[in-house]
């Protein structure tokens, strides 16, 4: 039976894990974390997890425990604490023989502190924790993920940025100064604290832009574009709310280097991914949506050409608390267990 | 291996108990039908259900069959065709020895065949299998249900009006004149059929009761209300829609026939239910919310007592198209067939 | 020209009174002020506010001041200060001769000092001023608030309430012990500061009931009910949050004390508010909804009689922040300034 | 007074039209056409527009009549048909002197019959009024539009594609082979007619991109952008649906010739429109966003730039219905009629 623990479950990314690992089909057992609602169960914070019988729900596992007791319990330790917390989690977690898997941007950038610092606003105690860390975009990094004792799980908006350029970026046919990424994100990427942009009547019925020109995620995004294309990459990403619930949907645009058709170009991403578990590439005449991934692990990719023919146009979608979170977490405890990477991870989504 | 059918599988019940079939642990092969879209997969209807590699979906249970092809060759029969259609599937499914459950409200009115001419402006052609039905609400008919070969399912909005009043109606401390069920659902209760009440301008970001004093579940509920009571219930249903994709909140008030405190409501209602696997009487103080059931087959309940006291309040509420539609033809299914009663239906709804 | 000051300007009530009384007909000058945003101009708030241009706003009016400037410079003194901080600025500006017409809730009960204090944990400073107040309905008491110089306005739930019930109350034809009123409500009525329960992810898509039986709307409702009945009405009122930004609709249940039929039923009401400039009864068969009285100062009601023909249920629905707020407090303004009633309110709800 | 006639009046344009002119200061009659709705009110298809006092809406203006008689009665036309009815109407507008405005896309294209024909599948049978139309966007057009007798109407996405970017190509920085124009668009877009894509379980909680590479506004967008830029530019569009009501937000991409800073590329669009009444440039640091200009005749604009510096990104929001449409034939009229531009069209936009 596994010992697995969350750190910051009562959080958004925390809750939704403990939701998948619930009906993860491997043994399990889960030791919850939480600093504001330490002492009280997963259900008094969300009571979508209530137990029926009228009874405060009894699986020790759902008690909100201090953080020192889930580490210690715990040999998968999922940490989904704030930007600049995972270090040292990480650090005991390790020295137990454990698993650590983190949801915050610590372990995103391996041996680039210099460009963490710049946006996160810290630097490294212990760079050698980083340069062990594996990115964790199964798509990527399977093979890395499997060894790995640490993972830095991906951001939601680079999950379906990566994922939706990477076939381009090998094939090396898109030029690299022209790659925009216009993002819109549901609500729930904003967290579980309450804020005047996430406010009902702040947010309902319109699109927002924000953090143009000024989003964390850029970084993340051109690191691992560079990597994927074999050089630099830095392009342009906006994110957007959008008043929904959950989704992230990137419709990315780069000019090409040669002039392609939309049959090739469809070709490519179909063959690329095609034996991916959680790529979707649609059929061509389709156009991807994030009601279609909803409460899945998939990412649904459409490929499309401009009228004018000098542009590609991929529209990249997931659930940003599952492929973009709790979910591709899920993926990469299941790689670096050995598991089935597909584990607990099959939900059909919900077709409305 | 069970071989079960799902008649007018295009349409949302339909398409949710595929959804819900696929993941149930039972081995299972399934048959679909549709008019408008046979020939073609589900996936094209709905790309939810695509599944990975950019292929056409392959299973041959996805290809959506004329009704024929799918009553010969199912052994559990689900019908989720429009009311008046279920009589000759039921006499043809139940000649080869299957189970035939129906999402209309074709067999919910037992022998009171006026009531069912009156309200949906048909007769019996064949009353003998009206006689057999039974009422698909596993807290009020579980034995029943295990011998049944024919169940009516019941509606979204029934169910969540009786699984609220049953406690009091059994234990008969309700003016039985005084019942008033005010409820609102979200717009999948509506269907998959483009409609003026349906469009998003007219229906987003506004509160609309239609059908006052004349919905078709008013005479269910009361023919339901009196077998619950043991005696004649007149009660007053009001439906509205609200901008909301899943979800019935029925909020249902009565006076005592004599006063009665909070606690004692709560605890008729709490050991009332207290061994039904999906009702979830929530503890004294927290209240019921639409958001908490959805995507499960769990019935969430709060009782309430009136500032002045002579009211008893409750809060029933259900994800209209699991509790309310294909979940809980599952647990029919699953009852009928011996199964666990909770075999599939045990998924932790999302807390967001 | 009208010295018009708002105290509490940056909440939702002062700026939508902001927005109406731009557009007011009558030369006006306003005052504005705001704890929070004192010495920021409204549109640093409200960014929907900004004149074109690309400067800062530079009507001074639009400018957030100190609440002792305001008070000073008003002749007319609305209050949108939190409950309990009425009663200090309405002596001051009745000491300058101006009229104050508050938005909470500190005047609305009169000589009913226990049941204010009941609710809303406040003794009357000076029961002197709440002796000479008058409510704010204009539909109730139109006459003496021409004369008076303190107005209470009404409560946005109480104002669809009672104007629901009005013409039944009157006709004596409703049994008293029998009233639901079951209402929803848009977010927009939770105000400006975020929290929990306004959050975006925890109220979309949902339907929740709160304050069940608590309510402090209750005692509003019933102090006004039994002035129109002319006898003690006790009712049972539920409120909900639905997703939506603005509306309310109350849907509200009496037993006949003697059957009435569905025409009888219409003419009654139609008859009552046939010369009501923003009273709209719907004709025979339509039904109210919210979406029609948006972003106006109407109050649209249709009346039905319940399938088993005992109870009447009426539909009553307004814009919680104008006839359910700022609009009503301009109605009631205009007519105790003895302008047009209408003046600044005439403007169509948009259709979508 | 103005005899103004709307042709297709049932439609979201045409009742958006009746809306802002019932407001209009200048004396005027209005006459309303509509085929599927014709002998009927105005406010049988649209509640909103009810007047109180229970009757039928009495003003014959917003009964519906058929077209013509509205042609024969009116001396200001606008026409609010599907794409290619605009011709025949026209004629028989200018022949009896009036004013044609049309909110199809017949006279947008000039003298360019070819791309009309390409996208709208329809030839020009009378050339001539298509050589006398001017292309009614004030801010481009507006001394021609004052001496014009038939203007076409801007697109939605085009006035906010376009305004976005006259600034920039005026002063001949940009690209012109970057342009990137992503826009997203509320469902009153789609209009009134319900179709699966703007079914409310289709496309609430969820962002869709439509008709990528493929949309009728790309030539529109393409040929307005060239006359500004005076020289061809070939820009990427991709229109997304939005679960919102009103608005549309266009995030515009271009790479600088040369570089520039934020400070003068605000600068520039602060100067560039700083006369106009209805574009708002907002200040350094902000982001418009749809919410802030619904219900009025705004053009919000914010400028930024990316953070590799290279590229310029400016957002541009209006209300589909009223910059984008309704609101912009009025401000069209305006000046073609030599009444003050901003006539009916100053209503402050709501803050929530």
């Amino acid at each position: 039976m596994i010992q697995t623990g969350i750190l910051g479950a009562s959080g958004y990314a925390g809750a939704e894990l403990a939701r998948i690992l619930l009906s993860h089909p491997e043994p399990m057992r889960l030791h919850l974390s939480s600093v504001s609602f330490e002492g009280q169960s997963l259900d008094a914070v969300y009571p979508s997890f209530r137990a029926p019988g009228d009874t405060i729900m009894a699986a020790p596992g759902l008690m909100l425990e201090n953080a020192d007791a889930v580490i210690e319990a715990s040999d998968v330790l999922f940490s989904c604490l704030p930007h600049g917390h995972a270090e040292a989690a990480a650090e005991r977690c390790l020295a137990k023989g454990g698993l650590f898997i983190d949801i915050s941007a610590d372990f995103r950038f391996g041996d680039d502190e210099a460009t963490y610092a710049a946006w996160y606003g810290k630097s490294y105690a212990q760079p050698a924790l980083h340069a062990s860390a594996v990115y964790g975009l199964p798509e990527l990094n399977r093979e890395a993920i499997r060894k790995a004792r640490i993972i830095g799980n991906p951001g939601c908006y680079p999950t379906s940025a990566e994922l939706g350029l990477y076939p381009v970026l090998k094939a090396g046919i898109a030029d690299p100064d022209s790659i925009v990424i216009d993002s819109a994100s549901g609500l729930t990427g904003a967290g579980r604290e309450p804020a005047q942009s996430s406010h009902y009547a702040d947010c309902a019925d319109t699109i927002s832009p924000y953090k143009v020109g000024a989003h964390r995620h850029q970084p993340e995004i051109d690191r691992y574009l560079s990597i994927m294309a074999g050089k630099p990459i830095s392009s342009v990403f906006t994110p957007h709310l959008a008043p929904m619930n959950r989704g992230i949907v990137s419709t990315i645009y780069f000019r090409f280097e040669k002039t392609m058709d939309a049959k090739a170009l469809h070709a490519l991403y179909a063959s690329f991914y095609a034996d991916e578990p959680f790529v979707r590439v649609l059929p061509p005449g389709s156009t991807a949506s994030s009601r279609n991934v909803k409460y899945s692990n998939y990412c649904d990719i459409s490929v499309h050409i401009s009228s004018n023919g000098k542009t590609g146009i991929v529209v990249s979608t997931i659930d940003n608390m599952v492929k973009g979170a709790a979910g591709q977490a899920v993926q990469n405890m299941n790689l670096a267990l050995g598991l089935d990477e597909t584990a607990g991870l099959m939900m059909v989504p919900p077709a409305f």
